[in-house]
C-alpha cells in the first residue's frame, strides 16, 4: 500500500485520543492516581534542587502571565514554563515512575503539562485524568514501537517519546479535534530530542523539560492551524526511521482501547535507575544474612544483563553518576543498609568509606539473566562466598509499591525537598481528583 | 584513546568560539552582511504569512517583557519568542541562504536569536557579526561532520544542526566562558530535532523556530550553570551516533580559524529548493530558444541526481509542495518565464494551465550528474527535441548573486510581504552594521 493511500499512524492514534471519554478510561483511574501521586512525590523531592532554581532564573524573564505553580515552591510561571520546570523536578532524581517495557518514565513529561494547563484554564479532575491516561498511552505505545533499539542507540526515551504523550494529553485537554491532535502528534515528531550521552548532566533535564513544554506547544500550535504529515511517525523520512528504527506498527496502533499502558506503570522505592533495584534488593538480603559480619566482605560481584552493565558500569564523579552506578548502589545497600535520597545525594559521592566500598565492586555479564534481574556474589575475607539473586525487584509489577508506600514516599520526598506545601491536601486531593471541578487547589501551598 | 582521556569536540569548538575576536572574523564580515541582508529579505517576505501570524497568536500569551521585534510586523516578543518567529519567517518560503555542502540554510537559526538577543540587551554590530559568523561556523561544521548521510536519513539538517549554531552564537554574544559554551553546545545536542517527512507542512517551521529558540535557551541555561557531556556530539551514546552517523571529527574540528564556512554561503534567486535552481535555469534557456513556439512543447524530461529525484519527484498538493516540486518548477519557468514568490504562492498551485503543464513533466535519474546540476529535454509536437544542461545554477558559488541583486531581492520580498518597515534603513544599516553601537535601529518600522 502506498503511503498516500494508507491512513497515517498519527491519524489512527489521534482518532482514538479524540474519541475516548472519561467512561472509557475510568477503569484505569486508580493507577493514574498512583502515578500522579508519585509524580508529586518526586517533584516535591527536587523542588529546591539547584537545577530547578537555575531553570527558574532562566525562565522567569521569559514567562507570560504566571498562571501555573512550580510544584513545591512559591513561584509561578506561564503554563509552558511550569510544564518545563515541573517535568525537570519530577524526573531529576531518577525516582519517578517507570514503564518497564520501554524504560520510559511516563508521568514527568505528561502530568507536568496537563496539570499546568489545567491550573491555567480551570479544567476538572476527570479531564485531567482522562488526558493523563491517554498521554501515557500514546507515549508508551510510541516507545513500544521502537524498543529496545531506540534507547540502546542513545536516545533518552523518556524525552524522545514523552513529547508525543505531552502533545496527545495537551490536545485532549484542550478539546482538539482528531485532525488537530494528529497534527499535534506530527509536530511533536519534529520536536523529539534527547540523548543518553547527556544523562549524567543537567542537559538531561533540558530534554525532559522540553518534552513536556514542547508537547503542550505542539497542541497549542495545532489548535491555531499548524499542520504536520500524518506519516510523521512512521513515514520513510519520518521520526522512527530517522531515529534508526523500523517501527513496529502493531505495537503502535494495535488493540487501542483494549489494553492500557498505564496498567504497566511502576514506582521506585529507591532513587536510582530502575535496572539497579534488583542489585539493591540483593544487597539488602545479603546484609541481613551477614549481620555483624558486614566488614568481612572482601569483594562484591554484581552479575546481570548487558543492559545493566551498559547503564551502570561507570566511574562516579557526581550524584547523577551515583544514581546509575552499580558500584554505588551496591556499596550503599551493603554498607549503609539504605538506598534513599540521602544515599544518592552529592554529599555521599566522595564519602571515603563509600569510595572504598565502591572499589570492592565488580560488574560481570550474565547473559542468562533478564533485564531487571541481578545476582550479587560476595566473597568474605574467610574465603566463604554468599550470593543472592533477585528476579523481580521491589517496586516491579510482580512486587508493586502499595498505595500507602507511595503516600509514604511522597511524605519522605516532601520532607527532604524542604517544601512547605500541604502534603495531606495533595494526598487527599489526588485520591479523589475525579470529584474535583477544578484541580487548582492541588497546585499550591494552600495552607 | 578512551573518552575520558580525550578532549571532547564540544570543548574544542567552544574554546575556538570563546577565543575568537572581531579582528579574527573581520575578513568574513562582507559575506556575513550579505547573509544577514538575505535573512531580512526572506523574513520580510513572509512576515504576514499565516504560519507567522498563527505562531504569534500562540506565543504572545507566553512572552515575557517584549524586548525584541518580529521582523516586518508591529508586534514584539521576548527574545526567545522573537528568535522562534523570525527563524520561521526567514525560512518559510525556502528562499533563505544555503550552505551547499550540507544544504543547511545557515542564517535563519543563527541570525534570529542573535538579533533578538542583541536588541534586548543592546549589543553592538561588531558583537552581532562576530557571534553570527561563529554560529554559522559551528552549525555548518556539525553538518559537515554528518553529511551526506544525515539529511538523506530524514533529518532536517537546518533544524538539527541549526540549534548548535544558535547556541554557539548566543553564548558568544552573552560573553560566556569556553566551559559555558561547551555546555551550551552539549545542551543543544539534547534539543536537536526536525524531520524531512514534515517538510511540506508547518511542522517544519516548528523545528526551524525551535533551533533558534532552543540554541538561545541552551546558552541562557549554560550561563546559569547547566552542564552537559563534553562528548555530547561525538560520544558513543551521543548526538551523531544516535542520529545514525559516524561523525567525521576532522570535518568537525580541523582547521578552526583557518577556513570559514560562511565563505561558502549562497543566496537563492528563486524561492524553491536549492536543487531545483538548475532545473529552472535550464528551462529559462529553453524558453528563450523557443520564443513563440512555447506552446509546441509536447513533453518535458528533467534529468538529475538521485538527490534531485528524492527531493522533487512528488505530488503537488499545496504551495509547500510546489517549492520542492520538479514539475512545478519546470512548468512555471517554461510557461510563465518566471519563478518568483508569486509563482510559488498558494494561488498558483491549482491554476489549470500550470496543473496541465506539470503533467507534461517527467523526472528521470541521470547518475552522471552531480547534485545541484540538471538537464532538461523537451520534445516538441513536431518531434524535434531540444535540451539544456546547467551545471552551476544562478546563485551558486560559481555564479553568485551580486550585492545589488541581494538588495533587489530584499526590496521584492518586502513589497510582496506587505511590510511597512523602512527598507532603505535596513539595507544601509546592514552594510555598515560593524559601525553601529547598538543594532536596535535595524529592528523596527523606524519611520
Amino acid at each position: 500500500m502506498r503511503q498516500d493511500e494508507a491512513q497515517g499512524a498519527g491519524t489512527t492514534l489521534a482518532s482514538f485520543v479524540a474519541g475516548t471519554t472519561w467512561t472509557d478510561v475510568a477503569g484505569q483511574s486508580h493507577e493514574a492516581k498512583r502515578s500522579i501521586l508519585n509524580f508529586f512525590a518526586t517533584a516535591l523531592g527536587s523542588a529546591h534542587d539547584p537545577a530547578v532554581t537555575a531553570a527558574l532564573r532562566v525562565l522567569s524573564p521569559f514567562s507570560g502571565v504566571a498562571t501555573s505553580a512550580v510544584i513545591g515552591r512559591p513561584e509561578r510561571l506561564d503554563a509552558m514554563g511550569a510544564a518545563f520546570a515541573n517535568a525537570v523536578s519530577a524526573n531529576l532524581l531518577d525516582f519517578d515512575d517507570t514503564h518497564l517495557d520501554t524504560i520510559i518514565h511516563p508521568a514527568a513529561p505528561v502530568a507536568a503539562p496537563v496539570l499546568a494547563l489545567a491550573q491555567a484554564r480551570g479544567f476538572s479532575g476527570r479531564d485531567v485524568l482522562t488526558a493523563f491516561i491517554l498521554g501515557v498511552e500514546i507515549e508508551c505505545r510510541v516507545g513500544n514501537a521502537v524498543s529496545p533499539g531506540h534507547y540502546a542507540r542513545g536516545w533518552h526515551i523518556t524525552s524522545t517519546c514523552g513529547v508525543f504523550g505531552a502533545a496527545a494529553a495537551s490536545g485532549k485537554l484542550l478539546g482538539l479535534s482528531a485532525d488537530q491532535i494528529s497534527n499535534a502528534l506530527g509536530i511533536a515528531a519534529s520536536q523529539s530530542a534527547g540523548i543518553v550521552e547527556n544523562l549524567s548532566s543537567a542537559a538531561k533535564n533540558v530534554s525532559v523539560g522540553n518534552a513536556a513544554r514542547n508537547g503542550l506547544f505542539a497542541a497549542l500550535l495545532a489548535a491555531e492551524g499548524y499542520s504536520a504529515s500524518p506519516f510523521a511517525i512512521e513515514g520513510s523520512l519520518g521520526w522512527a526511521r530517522a531515529m534508526g528504527d523500523e517501527p513496529d506498527l502493531a505495537r503502535l496502533t494495535g488493540g487501542l482501547g483494549k489494553t492500557w499502558e498505564i496498567a504497566k506503570n511502576t514506582y521506585k522505592p529507591y532513587p536510582a535507575g530502575i535496572v539497579f533495584h534488583a542489585v539493591i534488593d540483593a544487597c539488602f538480603r545479603l546484609r541481613e544474612r551477614l549481620g555483624s559480619h558486614i566488614e568481612d566482605i572482601a569483594s562484591i560481584t554484581v552479575q546481570g544483563s548487558a543492559l545493566l552493565l551498559a547503564r551502570g558500569d561507570r566511574p562516579v564523579r557526581n550524584e547523577r553518576d551515583a544514581r546509575v552506578s552499580i558500584h554505588h548502589c551496591a556499596a550503599c545497600a551493603l554498607l549503609l543498609g539504605a538506598a534513599g535520597i540521602t544515599e544518592f545525594s552529592a554529599a555521599m559521592v566522595f564519602r571515603p568509606d563509600l569510595v572504598s566500598w565502591r572499589q570492592k565492586v565488580r560488574a560481570e555479564l550474565d547473559g542468562s539473566l533478564p533485564d531487571g534481574a541481578a545476582r550479587v556474589v560476595i566473597q568474605l575475607t574467610s574465603g566463604e562466598a554468599l550470593s543472592e539473586i533477585v528476579m523481580a525487584a521491589k517496586g516491579s509489577l510482580a512486587d508493586p509499591l502499595s498505595d500507602r508506600a507511595i503516600e509514604a514516599k511522597l511524605r519522605d520526598c516532601a520532607r527532604l525537598g524542604e517544601s512547605d506545601w500541604d502534603i495531606d491536601r495533595i494526598i487527599d486531593g489526588v485520591w479523589r481528583i475525579d470529584t474535583l471541578d477544578d484541580i487548582s487547589g492541588l497546585m499550591g501551598v494552600g495552607r
